[in-house]
């Protein structure tokens, strides 16, 4: 008989693992069930389908759902798995207003995250949104096309806080942006994160950082949000992005093992505790390459390869997950803001003897037109001189994303600080300087430890 | 007494060993002898000068020479080494007039390249120039501004070339371009080349390959080059530029072993055969860090490294070359090219079973505008699956050159195929794909090795 792959979840994760399970066994039968009615989209792209970059939400798929089938997959929207068997190896799917017992010789969870609400009152008022899904996003970009906001409160200014931010902006909305932490985008170093502020403030958002928000209320033209601090900030819109949490309901009620933050305890090969059952995706727990152990990561590139790990070992593979960097980048107008590894207090936590070196340095030759100033900080062990992270701020169009590329993969290879020096990079006056930023930083960083250990 | 350093050569190895010098041994006595007027002039930059992009000549110094002599370096300007007698530790100057006995503890020879002269009739002809010196890039300027050429041949299609080409072109000249390999750029694969020829043509500029030019003769009207294909073709501007050799001269004549293409000797630490003398930059053979053996790759990159460590060790220290990999990238109009590791014909020569893929991939989601596609070819060991080489042709904005730092950062650890699939590397949307361009290349890479060994 055909072996049967069922894998619950259309995003990321869940696609990934089943086109690498028909790639590697074209015989196998594969169903993917998902609760809604887009299967592998993009939604690391909703907020350019709010702004308006993305001209409608159906561009945001990675593939068509007829792509998909082509692929030998079968798709079954709208259904939600209710329940897993493991004993019996059933999954539980109601669909169509039907409960029917879909039975699997192996099993991929591929549940994702679901965006965390803060214990806040206000969160069900009109023009309040969370953004996690694409029917969140097509309610957004619905409501701001109907009631054309003036002023919008953005709390939360992680990744996605952010990124609203910029394209409510473009939609020449004034945009209060509302922090917890001392500077925004707490994922990067304080200093980096006090230049975004600035940056941000340059292009009119009003920033409020060590804000907490206690309540959202309406008001007669509006909504009014309240923070502990005694703020007071209207709004015609509000989104509430403070950042996501494993979504593990069923996996859990079948007895899968859970660990940091309750995401599903998954070992190298992606296997969860149950037997013939995996697990992938914002879902479970990542292994960090540098900690060496599990943390909670959810990132779309780590989705992708949990997936294709999970979806070529679920039909009989031997594959390992290698594991991830947190490495990140994100757009904020014309600047890009990446890291990669670990930040000093990360590190400090760690047990390593962690220092950082700053150092501003010219993206290109600064004799050629329009040279970028580029800021970057280089996390590194005072003892042994390995690279621990790398944090970078600076114009987009000069390379961020891919200069944080170079770092990752010299933190995966665990070079030290005189082996990014030593490194044959590449060099023409348009576009780079003899001694790159990263080698330049590597520098200051040895002449560092060599005046103080 | 204070150590003496002298060192012979003021570009980018001699004034790298100068300042490296200096900063690891404050008490020493730095000299730089240099034939011309520029102290540590980028001469990568002449080009941009020559188009105009960058104003002015003294603009291209990486340093003023106050700047150097603050650095506690002593300059030595239009100061001719003539000979080196080792036994003596003693070098001859030819300065102002006077011949001068320059005594030293330690020597830094880092004399550089010069241009390839090829056997033709017609280099000395008005109008005819080659490209290596600020001297000879200010008379190109020069020319262009008093005789206003309308019609160029660039005889050469590498990378300066490539880089004349396009600042003509940018300058309203007519300009044909002529290569005796059958594609312009052979350091990058034939079938990148053809690409490269076709965009050449799109941009108005007249490629002939498998031309080898025999003569250039003066005309009623201006010059006219001759091929030995019968090739006709009328200039009032000819850019002789065929590559470039070591200048070894004055090594040679004091004894100095040489190896391949004549370049100098020299070990890990930059010492050449003679005792006290260190050797660094375009004159030197270099260390290719996959063929484990000297080459000749004369690069700017590579010189600032070579300078650093014969700068360092000749007071003392003892720092390695870490190698070259021949990471290289130019850029073209809107586009850039690059390169790192083997070409497979050179990994076939070194003895290894070799195989390229080539891929074409968005340098970000194309859902997001602007997405540019990417051409991309990897070439890897078929048996072990490791990296040997890189190639990238695309848009310069689509972070070509960052793109190729990355693959030069895997080979440099020894990656395999599956390694690079398993980095950690940035995404978002307007920046990037899930899987990185190089990731999907190599999973094709490892696709075709398991579908066929």
């Amino acid at each position: 008989m055909t072996p049967r792959l069922v894998i619950v979840g259309g995003s990321d994760a869940g696609i990934s693992a089943a086109l690498q399970a028909r790639k590697c066994a074209p015989d196998v039968q594969v169903q993917v069930i998902y609760a809604d009615a887009y299967p592998n989209f993009s939604v690391c792209g909703l907020p350019y389908y709010i702004g308006g970059a993305v001209s409608d939400w159906p561009l945001l798929a990675h593939r068509t759902a007829a792509e998909l089938e082509a692929a030998g997959i079968t798709l079954m929207p709208q259904a939600v798995a209710e329940a897993i068997d493991p004993s019996r190896q059933i999954v539980w799917v109601q669909a169509r207003g039907q409960r029917q017992a879909l039975p699997y010789d192996q099993l991929v969870i591929a549940t994702g995250a679901k965006p965390i609400a803060p214990p806040i009152p206000g969160l069900e008022l009109p023009g309040v949104f969370m953004l996690h899904t694409i029917d969140q996003g097509r309610a957004i970009r619905g409501y701001l096309e109907a009631y054309h906001p003036r002023r919008a409160v953005v709390v939360g200014a992680g990744y996605i806080g952010l990124e609203m931010t910029e394209v409510l902006v473009e939609r020449n909305i004034a945009v209060t942006l509302l922090e917890q932490a001392p500077a925004v985008l707490p994922t990067v170093d304080l200093e980096l994160g006090q230049l975004l502020t600035s940056y941000l403030e340059g292009k009119g958002v009003s920033v409020h950082c060590r804000t907490r928000v206690t309540a959202i209320e309406p008001t007669s033209d509006g909504l009014m949000v309240h923070s502990l601090e005694g703020g007071r900030f209207p709004a015609d819109l509000v989104m509430v992005v403070v950042g996501v949490e494993p979504d593990t309901g069923l996996a859990k009620a079948a007895g899968a093992r859970t660990g940091i933050r309750g995401a599903i305890a998954v070992d190298f090969a992606m296997r969860t505790s149950l037997p013939h059952v995996f697990a992938a995706g914002d879902c479970v727990e990542t292994y960090h390459r540098l900690l060496r152990r599990p943390v909670y990561l959810p990132l779309g590139t780590t989705a992708h390869k949990q997936g294709r790990v999970a979806g070529e070992n679920a039909v009989g593979g031997s594959r390992h997950f290698a594991g991830s960097l947190g490495t990140q980048v994100v757009k904020l107008f014309d600047w890009a803001i990446a890291r990669t590894g670990l930040r000093e207090d990360e590190a400090k936590a760690w047990g390593v003897a962690a220092r950082t070196v700053a150092v501003e340095a010219w993206d290109h030759k600064s004799y050629y037109p329009e040279a970028e100033l580029l800021h970057l900080r280089v996390t590194f062990d005072r003892t042994t001189h390995r690279l621990l992270g790398a944090q970078m701020v600076g114009p987009w169009r000069a390379a961020v994303a891919k200069r944080i590329d170079v770092m990752a993969t010299a933190i995966s290879c665990e070079l030290s600080l005189r082996d990014v020096e030593n490194l044959d990079l590449s060099y023409t006056p348009p576009l780079g300087t003899p001694w790159d930023p990263w080698q330049i930083a590597a520098e200051v960083g040895q002449e560092s430890v060599e005046r103080a250990p």
